[in-house]
């Protein structure tokens, strides 16, 4: 047995007025009962310093970069790090990423029991839009204030345990869990800021899209033979509803945690890597079943290409 | 409005001492009731001709080549081309194939509506094992008597429509359906035979085995914007329980029709094509979304290499 008691951090809403002191201090609160409840790793969302600023939009670059942090860690996250230090847990996070050379990432960081950065994760699928859309309900500009990531999917060593991230519409595409599993992923940690409605759609309502978000997340799990932890920021943000639905699910696919609320709420599972050996040993026994000689469009191949065109 | 009115005709048991004939005849009997119900395609089963012969051991080649079709149609499936071009419903279905060159696949066909093989396909992901397995509970020995199939996953133009194929445990990889979305598949079709029970872990029961069957099924339909219709044959085929469960997934990853019984059942879902529509221009358009350049294990790797390895 391989045991490592994971919280999920679920968050409830930022508001754009809301400071970072204010937001850490949460955050902090959150990893505390986590560490009274004996976790070993807590997981926060996605861009989870600040509300989900993509939803506006902005002309002023230097109004974007207000949302961004230039190191990390830095002045108003310390705190966190401190603490999750001085209680020997590890952290996982997202947070928009200003590099030094100008570069905008939406990034997570999984830290180590001593606070140190282990892994760097950089989001790949960017979803939305880089241009104002007058026809949608409202915007989301993420392919306007991030590239998309440069650093591909990793997996880390980290409490021994095979440990990778992923960060919100990456959930949604097979190849992210894949190309972990390829690793030999045994956890995956993502954070998301998944808007209650479809800016395109508007009688998609929550429950189809909390379906969706745990569709994904399980048939991730299952198909990699993988834990998967899914964390949301949750709730109204200046009027604008994002889904909670933070979960746990087993490498069998099943969701063994589940949040209730859309405010700051803790999720806690004992999470045996081990159970991830029998999927990845038999059904899932990557080396003796897959045929990767029919998977070329895959990785040649970006949009759809009918027979004959 | 592009609808096709399809069939999911599952099948009960066939043991090991029915005929063609009788097979062919419970097909044809299905068909009939598809073509009653306005039915404009019947899917039926993966191997459909004969009981699933990969649970038993069979050293002497001759005998193994007796559950194989040498050609398609033949005197035994006739009847039943001749039904479906009677009727004008397209028909697909699995037999086990031995071609001219002596090669053995698991392989399924889709027709028009008049009859005419529009398209072929050849089992990619054999389950299982090649040599008799002491510790399993039963064989499954489709490493043993099929070569994985060399065709690759196609899609084809039939009745205004995008349509592909794969087989059994075919569904559980994503690979599957991303080649076929890929091709802009709207619809694809798919037959099983899956033992009741997991051959090495015995408290694996029927319920946790649905669940993965569907769980797989829905994900590749709502990650591909694709319908997806999945046929079972069910029941006790000489002592070895098969699932049922089969459904017509639509491209939101919902499922439409479900199958009852483990008998020959037939489901039935008027699906309109252009339902795929939505998805595959949003948050599956591909061609903006996706990003080959971090997928390259996929298609390089067979399998898990950790870091460092």
């Amino acid at each position: 047995m391989r045991e490592i008691v994971i919280g999920g951090a679920q968050m409830g809403p930022i508001q754009k007025a809301d400071s970072r002191a204010a937001v850490v201090a949460r955050m902090i609160a959150l990893l505390d009962r986590g560490a009274d409840g004996g976790c070993d790793l807590v997981v926060f969302p996605e861009l989870c310093l600040t509300t989900f600023f993509p939803r506006w939009m902005m002309e002023d670059q230097a109004e974007v970069d207000r949302w961004f942090e230039r190191e990390m860690p830095n002045g108003a996250t310390e705190p966190l790090f401190a603490r999750a230090r001085e209680r020997g847990i590890a952290i996982s996070f997202g947070y928009a990423e200003l590099t030094p050379e100008g570069r905008h990432f939406n990034t997570s960081i999984l830290t180590d029991r001593t606070g140190a950065i282990v892994g760097k994760y950089r989001k790949v699928h960017l979803p939305g839009h880089a241009e104002y859309d007058p026809d949608r309900a409202f915007q989301h500009l993420e392919k306007r204030y991030f590239e998309p990531g440069d650093l591909g999917f990793r997996v880390w060593r980290n409490m021994d345990a095979w440990m990778g991230m992923c960060i919100c519409n990456d959930r949604r595409w097979p190849e992210t869990y894949r190309v972990m599993g390829l690793q030999g992923a045994e956890l995956i940690t993502l954070g998301y800021n998944t808007p209650s409605v479809n800016s395109q759609m508007s009688d998609e309502g929550p429950e189809q899209r909390l379906y969706h978000s745990e569709l994904s997340m399980k048939a991730g799990a299952y198909q990699n033979s993988a834990w998967v932890v899914g964390v949301a920021k949750a709730g109204d943000e200046d009027g604008h509803p994002l889904l909670g639905g933070s979960v746990i699910v087993d490498p069998n696919g099943f969701v063994v945690a589940r949040a209730e609320t859309e405010a700051d709420e803790l999720i806690v599972h004992a999470c045996d890597m081990d159970a991830c050996t029998f999927g990845k040993e038999t059904i899932f026994d990557f080396k003796r079943h897959r045929r990767i000689e029919h998977y070329g469009r895959i990785c040649s191949q970006t949009g759809v290409e009918h027979p004959g065109d």
